[in-house]
């Protein structure tokens, strides 16, 4: 096996431990870690490098990070939402051309593979020309992002987004129109020409913006494919209201009685729902991506982590809005804005669970793992077969230096910074070495370009 | 004035804009900003950086850096909380050497140069040795926390510390001992000793663990000097019912009726205060000091900044429990726990005033001017003849890079990453370059070799 190449770093996570002396093969050609040896021969010393799994970003608009900053000001409505937020994000999303979502892509790409995130699901929803005409190659924009991804180097799993309207008994905003194939059969068709070139899923919007028979399409034809099957659910209680003026029933209590919830399916948000909603997200093995870092940005609330957890749901995290690309500030988001709710501590271990490294360890399961499995792609653990998607950590950053115990994973979780994400690895090839992404420098500047004409 | 050294960066932030074409001298042997001109002849030129004003942290425990990662997990308590939390931080405060408190100090004190804070205050109370004796030199332990700040060089402000009791009616806990000077008097004795060699403070712990005449004490000696007096205050709700069972009255309350609350004074956290409490702090033109990364860390609770700011209360933020040290994610916080608590957006910007730079200039102002104004000292701002304290952003960082104009200041305040930090002076030195301090190696080892004493 020539191709491979065998990584010695100093402490290496296997399972919820730091283990000394163990090297990892990687293999380029194959993308899947080869080997988890104790024999060392041959292999790349790693000095004060941790190695650990790459992060798996669950849900992200890529086009997002152009309105970074661009939106945290009052706009003079009489109180700012959500809502005041997604005017000015769909005036940003009328403006890019195929070009501009490929340029916008590549920065947020860019910055996520920067940030330890060796994949992402995007949820892509730009499909067509800003009137709502296909481009001539309805893929265009789709084909758009793929390219971005391929670029910068990180995995991608397109969630092709389905979308027909601008709400129950509500006329498309203007800004709405370019998301829209109006027909199952259209969308499944452009569908199947994506799938047999990029890892794809199926992800109706919401209901508030896809009627159920649309829905049911869709997830026929995740069903029979077995593809990844994701949709916004209950980020802000206004969607609630309007499926139970619709259907007479909320989300996922619809989604469960058309039997469209199973392991295959997730949850995106999912703040605002009922005991009932989590026990059958539980009952279904279900996943739930949690966004905290854009959902305390947005407004939108605090999800019940302790609970969904407690009934076996699986959380990943998101960084959907780009306003920051860090799992791990989202894995602290997720405890903390439950230790601020009940004024206690440590929230999301077992009470029964008193291992020091209990609590960090579950979160680190959601930014690696519980993404995975949302994606359905076999990374986010270090183990011969899986995706040799990797990073290393400096054990000798400020933010996280200490002995090298069971301490360790808990001090990586809530306190390490960016600084201490040094070489990172994506299907076995070396995408960041020493915080530095060859294309970094064109990117940016594109970015940069792009900026200057779309806000001044 | 030939000690004088121009710098040229591409931006500089003058009051609430970046300015082109800005030059900044500074001294190094008056420690302060000589000038700000448009001439940049002979200046150094620096390419694609903003120089900004170096962050103040006005609340820091720096032992507390050695308990980071190590308190994240359940006791077996029936749930953890503040309390449960201080037992393991009294077991670290009391292991510590003279020459431990030293070494913590310096680890944290690098950490917060890296994370552009140029001053720190700290908030000081292991005195004596762990039965309580003082050192032969009472001041031994503050003066090895002011040598480890004149090590790393950063700028400190010694918030020496009164504390005489485990609470009203209630004998020291054996992890508070070494915290306690007795007599108020003894404690000023010690404090005029150290004035002559540092910038000081006066910081009665709390009324939980002084009572009132030592209170009062401790104040007149601070207004006789006019130096900064600080206080916890209703960190915990414990600590009001406590207070009230004492005096019959709330600690802002009981503080007003005492005439101790004016500009010299900041209260530490004010979180569980009532609307005449913020009242009181804004009529007497007080301070806040808010921690929102402890805070949330801790279960505090979320500080109601909205009514403080309405009130026109001065808030600086402190990284208190070093969980994490990073101003701007507590300027984050600070606005994003009120987002989740409300469901809104931008709940710290007057509603009419809509400036796309009114929210982030607000909280920049928080970790920057408001923190100087709580030490009584001249800095957080470029200014001829304030504190030539400053560090350099670099505007390619794929957190903030995008044009130029008044969204920057926002995508600092809410994206920024540490990597975007580059080099920091303080009193006119430089002290990090490129994110290198030369004593960085150094300082980790030796924090290294103290943890893995204290924890294995």
């Amino acid at each position: 096996m020539n191709s491979e190449i065998l990584l010695a770093p100093e402490l290496t996570l296997i399972d919820e431990r730091f283990e000394r002396g163990v090297a990892v093969g990687i293999d380029a050609e194959t993308g899947l870690i080869t080997r988890v040896t104790s024999g060392t021969v041959g292999a790349v010393p790693l000095p004060r490098r941790a190695l650990v799994p790459g992060f798996v970003n669950v849900h992200s608009h890529s086009f997002q990070r152009a309105i970074r900053g661009r939106t945290e000001h009052r706009t003079g409505a009489e109180y700012d939402t959500f809502w005041t937020w997604r005017e000015k994000m769909y005036h940003v999303a009328q403006s890019l051309t195929p070009e501009d979502i490929h340029d916008v892509a590549r920065m947020a790409f860019l910055e996520m593979t920067l940030a330890g995130i060796t994949t992402v699901g995007e949820f892509h929803y730009l499909h067509h020309q800003p009137d709502g005409t296909p481009y001539a190659d309805p893929n265009e924009t789709a084909k758009a992002i793929l390219t971005a991804a391929q670029e910068v180097g990180i995995g991608i799993v397109l969630l092709q987004c389905g979308y027909t309207r601008g709400g129950f008994d509500r006329p498309l905003h203007p800004g709405q129109r370019r998301f829209c194939t109006p027909s199952a059969d259209v969308f499944c068709a452009n569908l199947e020409s994506l799938r047999a070139e990029a890892r794809v899923g199926v992800a109706p919007h919401s209901f508030r913006a896809v009627p159920l028979d649309y829905a049911r399409q869709l997830h026929a034809y995740s069903r029979r494919h077995e593809l990844p099957f994701h949709m916004h659910i209950s980020e802000q209680p206004r969607e609630n209201a309007e499926t139970l003026a619709e259907h007479g029933e909320t989300p996922l209590d619809l989604l469960a009685r058309e039997h469209m919830l199973d392991r295959r399916f997730t949850a995106v948000h999912a703040v605002h729902i009922t005991d009932r909603e989590i026990d059958e997200l539980g009952a279904a093995e279900a996943n739930v991506c949690a966004c905290p870092t854009t959902e305390r940005n947005l407004g939108d609330g605090i999800i019940r982590a302790d609970r969904l957890f407690s009934r076996g749901v699986t959380i990943g995290f998101g960084s959907d809005s780009q306003i920051q690309i860090a799992p791990l500030e989202d894995a602290r988001a997720l405890e903390y804005h439950l230790r601020l709710d009940r004024l206690e501590r440590v929230a999301l271990a077992d009470a029964h669970d008193t291992r020091e490294s209990a609590l960090a360890t579950r979160l680190w399961r959601c930014a690696t793992e519980s993404g995975s499995r949302s994606l359905g792609i076999d990374a986010g653990t270090i183990r011969s077969g899986a995706m040799a998607d990797l990073f290393t950590i400096d054990l000798d950053d400020v933010s996280i230096a200490d002995a090298e115990d069971d301490a360790l994973i808990s001090s990586i979780v809530f306190s390490l910074e960016r600084t201490a994400i040094r070489d990172v690895w994506i299907a076995g090839r070396p995408i960041v070495k020493e915080r530095h992404h060859p294309l970094a420098g064109e990117i940016v500047s594109r970015f940069q370009k792009l900026q200057r004409r779309l806000w001044t």
